[in-house]
């Protein structure tokens, strides 16, 4: 707890009257609160007596009343013992007058300081106290930019800033010292009971950063993002919060680089963005790894041992005692056995406590592991002697896919999340019922090892304004958002005139589609608007132009002024824009301009656009010029966030899995209709049978076209989007249709990243992360 | 940069002369500092001029004369702008006088001080600031500790203590805000900086705890370790330091719990402890398995490439123009290459550069994971259609098991960290040479991937005295040692009157003879005496007590009083005295008290012990009892410290491998002579031929029995230790003979941990853990 000081300069006696009169003031407005409270005072002649605030103000005061010898290592003690002690609510402590009359007082009353340094007391009033415990108008301080040209690699303008320390950024939003943690001086997480204290506050306006349908080189969503926050607050003053995903570490190593943003449009220091942050993905390589182990152990020891024995082990006498484990019993109520005693189980009971009776060939848990390593696409496990007989074939997927990410980018607290672990399905019995994470014995400790992955983390743009990073799921079979956490603390704090600028991965018929129907429909959040992410060379490709491909130059349409390519391949941003507009959103167009985009090209987007139903079309050029290069976009987002909109969802729970299914691939894809696979038939009917038929759709398809056919650009029509498989996520709460093949493993190409990466061991700067 | 703040409260203008005095002083008798300072005035009349501490005191110091009716926020603002801008050293602020007899001056008191709580002034004077860049006394604020009885589970007993906030220890300790890294409240990373600030500071003194031959359920010498820290610090008021491995977080969730040291000798926050504590074994399972996906990936690329299309990829043309990163110039050194321009290699030259060559069956990387997962103990990878025909065996170990770890625990800074990570042998090309990281180009990603984990983490006791968890290798296929940079700060920390208090794995005979041989050789540090840790149960084992097996109740030779069986198993001890003894380092024996063991058999282990030639034998009841429960202990210690030994190496580096096995077999283990396979004499003529052979060496042998044979208690005599085959670690520096079978991945059992183990999600209170 926070002791709250008082420290009273008593020169003269009205500081003692204001003093009193604030002190009763306090307690006379707020009758519930009990600030704790010390009071040092210096004084020469009167004091406030600590009798009379222990009695009028109702705190448990202590005074302290040194001897008049006493050294300043005594008052400093005394100070400290006291601030220990979690009976006394303050320190209200009266100096006798020699000290100040002695040359010492000068270091007294430093060290005095030192003390109150110390204890972590926070100087201030105690009407501050309380204040500060209702919502705060922000006092953010902006970092200064100054872009140059050109425009230098990502990693040297993220190092050439300094950051604001972390504790001062979250102090000037409003966050109390006591719901951060940080770690190390530039990221920290912020407590969720932030939720508690502003649950009376209104959120602000919630914007959604999607694109077009992209070229495989991406569109810059997130540099767009970064932008717009630093636009909004940096600029135009406005209170604005930026909501990431957290990247995956493999393709940092391997061919994408970091996702911190890019230019002068990032998070700092992109290297902790890119690197372990604070340890989230690798929180949840733990806890998936851990339901992997135990789904194998589980299936050898129950191969290998008797009813009995596996019951003596499972519920074994301790001091000669057996019982059963609260995890146990929560096994056992899901058997219908009413049973607490363990003698008292029959044989059958005995038998259907022990055994899962997983049916190998049936797991569909994988391993994850952050690093792209392609040779574990494929994998056979349990070859060693000690496990002979039990190999199976199996896989490792990259962190980022597994379904413990996407609960936690789903969850909105910590008893939802356990319960959701507890839901998760591994695989199946031999009699085709599910198993799951509860069944395994496994769900408390997946929420232990989940339990400080749940905060946000907190960093700063380039301009010194706050952004949330947390949770980065695969945007195909998982929702690709980042978590409904994040986006709910930062709309509390942002306050109701405030922005919340989240994003959505892969396009829009994707990310956005998720985001609406998965995210906002779990969040109970509704959106204000959808910045829609175009850029002259993506419409280009949609017109037309020939393929794009990463490491090979831009063929020259790319670069000279093509106006035809362009007004053709609008097709697909009007196509999108009608996407967003079938949820009821209003869309703001925002241009990613590059250097070769002429002038001519970029008035024809902004105008088709427009007249495709967009309520602004923008450029931005954030990435050459920080939020300055992106201030239109803001006036334009906050303009079209004021007004009224209609959200709503594309399909009900209610409907039938295969009517949702086709909603979506109609209505967003633009598909003729869908064809089943007897697989995907088959998994449907299954699905219904155990009561998941009424979760919402994950599609499980490319984003490098509206259909499922990755070279289709433009706005593919007359196509039947074939349903390859259908699998589930039950904790996180949703069903992903398989529309082709997804890998969820990147490689590392013949020259990864890595071979640039370096540290200097004497300045321990970073080079070579882009 | 911390900006210092001096406060003064000008009533008296004799404070003005001694400030004036002080300054002067400071300057005069340290020309090479400048401290940066802030000088905060509240003036009735006179201040100290600000071009007057420019001039006389050399420093940039900004006076501020804010207008007559300025605001509080302007003060404030002014302040922070200040203190933001870089060029400004320090803050003079001259208040106008009107300010003290406005009614208002109390909150801008306070307000000021808030700003420079904000700021992170620490508020003190320049004095103060010069002297704690030296050595400053501990000011150690032990926690209070009142044990219960029964003695409560080791989580409730964590939890019942509040941790000090870790900044405050930190301080307590002389640490400068600047050289710590929180994260959260309760754990720090600690800078390496500090080995520069205390370079002339001599080291305290360093105490290694070992142990006799366990039984399988260990004899305690974390909570020795932690028990005999908790009784110097907090009541003999000593300066002490304990330093410990970090516990894979695998055997956590299996079978062993937590590693936290135990009952009222524990670390605290125990499940910060055991669960990701600061994510270094998370950063090394990430930077092994990079390695691990490079290797498979670059034999794939090698398998399906032209020399020229690896070299068109390796060395692309960025632009038009073609170049080496400085990672494949040093490869070109390695290759005896000396051109620097790509077209200037010939085709030999660039099939040397391009192929590693690697032998795919002669890869001796493994992947690791922090689970205890033994499917994984033999598998097959690569059996996705991506990468067909290349599908090999491998294995994952544990993660501590990786040579990063032994790497991160034996190295001595970033240079040298990144320096042994890139002579890391992955395995040998078809020529039969090693292939290394370094080769591979990774190692700079390794050591960005590993930067923080570098540093050690303090946390702290049950008692409130600081600890070190940093690294946990291995102690048989490495060395077992916590790292030696913790031990390194450590012993400059406590000052030359203190004790760093640092733990072997396993036996002595392994884990001691290791921490000589290879640790301190390593770091040149000379250890003052030996905690050796005996119990009563393990001391009847070796007097041919029958089996003690984990899970399995004790036999009643453990539970009643037998003379006999403990005299006759104090020849374990005797032994183990002698090897300490070999080293020339003195040893206090402390018998870790179980409730069972009766004051007869407790007396006869200690005469028997000094008997032995221990200096002192002494009883420890830190389980039950705390920091109180070992002060004999620190008192033994203490004493027997302070006298001189003669500390020397077991062998020479420059003997021949044989030669130094044989050394440690004979003297350490007792065995007549070792005999070696043919494979380990084949390896042997493979290392010396690729100039391996001085590294020192490290035995993989069972803990428990001084033999290769598990089941022979006591002192075995009459065999012949065999060695069936050696292997290297060669970034680590060390060679390890495998004596017998060591399994480096642990399972799960039936009823594992886990079980138990949940989190209360409205507390946030974890449960289960022990």
């Amino acid at each position: 707890m926070v002791k709250c000081a008082i420290c009273v300069h008593l020169i003269y006696s009205d500081i003692v009257q204001k003093c009193r009169e604030e002190l009763k003031a306090i307690r006379e407005t707020n009758p519930d609160l009990k600030p704790t409270l010390a009071i040092i005072q210096v004084c020469l002649c009167c004091y406030i007596p600590a009798d009379f605030v222990s009695t009028q103000i109702g705190l448990n005061v202590m005074q302290i009343c040194l001897p008049r010898q006493c050294t300043e290592d005594e008052v400093i003690d005394e100070i400290l013992r006291l601030n220990e002690d979690s009976r006394v609510h303050g320190i209200f402590l009266h100096l006798p007058q020699s000290f100040l009359s002695r040359s010492c007082h000068f270091e007294v009353f430093t060290e005095m300081f030192v003390a109150v340094v110390i204890c972590q007391h926070v100087v201030r009033s105690s009407t501050r106290w309380i204040q500060e415990q209702q919502y705060q108008p922000w006092r953010l301080r902006p970092l200064k930019l100054q872009p140059l040209s050109p425009v230098p690699s990502d990693i040297e303008i993220s190092r050439a800033q300094t950051p604001k320390p972390i504790s001062q950024l979250a102090q000037e939003i409003g966050l109390l010292p006591e719901e951060l943690e940080a770690y190390g001086n530039t990221k920290a997480k912020v407590h969720l009971s932030l939720l508690n204290r502003f649950q009376h506050q209104p959120n602000g306006k919630y914007v959604l950063v999607a694109g077009i349908t992209p070229t495989p080189l991406g569109e810059g969503k997130s540099t767009v993002t970064t932008g717009l926050v630093q636009a909004l607050s940096a600029h135009l003053k406005l209170n604005s919060f930026a909501c990431l995903r957290q990247p995956s570490q493999g393709p940092t190593f391997g061919v994408k680089g970091g996702a911190a943003g890019g230019g002068y449009a990032q998070v700092i220091p992109m290297e902790e963005f890119n690197l372990h942050l604070t340890g989230d993905i690798h929180a949840i390589t733990a806890a998936n790894n851990l339901v992997a182990a135990a789904i194998d152990a589980r299936i050898l020891h129950e191969a290998t041992q008797s009813d009995k024995a596996l019951y003596r082990r499972l519920v074994p006498s301790v001091n000669g005692v057996r019982c059963f484990s609260p995890i146990q019993m929560a096994r056992l109520q899901r058997l219908g056995i009413n049973e607490s005693d363990p003698s008292d189980l029959t044989p059958e009971e005995v038998r259907a406590f022990v055994r899962l009776d997983l049916d190998p060939e049936k797991v569909t848990w994988q391993r994850v592991v952050d690093t792209n390593d392609r040779f574990l696409r494929k994998i056979t496990v349990g070859q060693a002697n000690t496990e002979k007989g039990h190999a199976r074939q199996t896989q490792f997927d990259i962190a980022v896919a597994s379904e413990i990410m996407a609960i936690l980018a789903l969850t909105d607290g910590l008893a939802d999340m356990r319960a959701r672990l507890g839901r998760m399905v591994v695989g199946s019995n031999r009699n085709g019922q599910p198993i799951t994470a509860d069944d395994l014995g496994v769900t408390g400790a997946l929420a232990v090892l989940m339990k400080d992955a749940i905060k946000p983390t907190l960093m700063q743009t380039l301009e010194g304004t706050p952004v949330f990073v947390h949770a980065g799921p695969f945007a195909n079979i998982a929702h690709g958002n980042s978590s409904v956490l994040a986006d709910k603390l930062a709309l509390k704090l942002v306050g109701e005139e405030g922005f919340v600028v989240t994003e959505a991965g892969f396009g829009a018929d994707i990310g956005m589609e998720k985001f609406f129907n998965i995210k906002c429909r779990t969040s109970g959040l509704k959106p204000d608007v959808v910045v829609l992410v175009a850029t002259v060379r993506a419409l280009k490709m949609h017109g037309g132009g020939p393929n794009v491909t990463a490491g090979v130059p831009l063929p020259k349409e790319y670069i000279n002024e093509n106006l035809q390519l362009v007004a053709d391949g609008c097709s697909n941003l009007k196509k999108q824009i009608q996407i967003a507009h079938l949820f009821g959103v209003p869309v703001v167009v925002a241009l990613n301009v590059f250097k070769t985009d002429t002038q001519a090209e970029i008035e024809l987007v902004c105008r088709i656009a427009e007249a495709s139903g967009a309520s602004a079309a923008v450029q931005c050029h954030h990435w050459s010029r920080g939020g300055r290069g992106s201030v239109e976009l803001a006036q334009a987002v906050k303009k079209v966030a004021s007004q009224k909109n209609n959200f709503q969802f594309l399909y009900n729970l209610q409907d039938s899995i295969v009517e949702k299914i086709r909603t979506i691939a109609q209505k967003v894809y633009g598909a003729d209709d869908i064809e089943l696979s007897p697989e995907a038939q088959a998994k449907i009917d299954y699905y219904n049978q155990q009561g998941f038929g009424a979760l919402p759709i994950c599609m499980a398809k490319t984003h490098l076209s509206l259909s499922h056919m990755p070279e289709k650009k433009g706005v593919p029509t007359g196509f039947i989007l074939p349903i390859r498989d259908i699998r589930a996520s039950i904790g996180a709460g949703f069903i992903y249709p398989l529309v082709g093949t997804m890998s969820t493993m990147p490689g590392l190409p013949t020259r990864p990243c890595f071979y640039d990466i370096d540290l200097d061991p004497v300045t321990e700067e970073i080079k070579g992360l882009f």
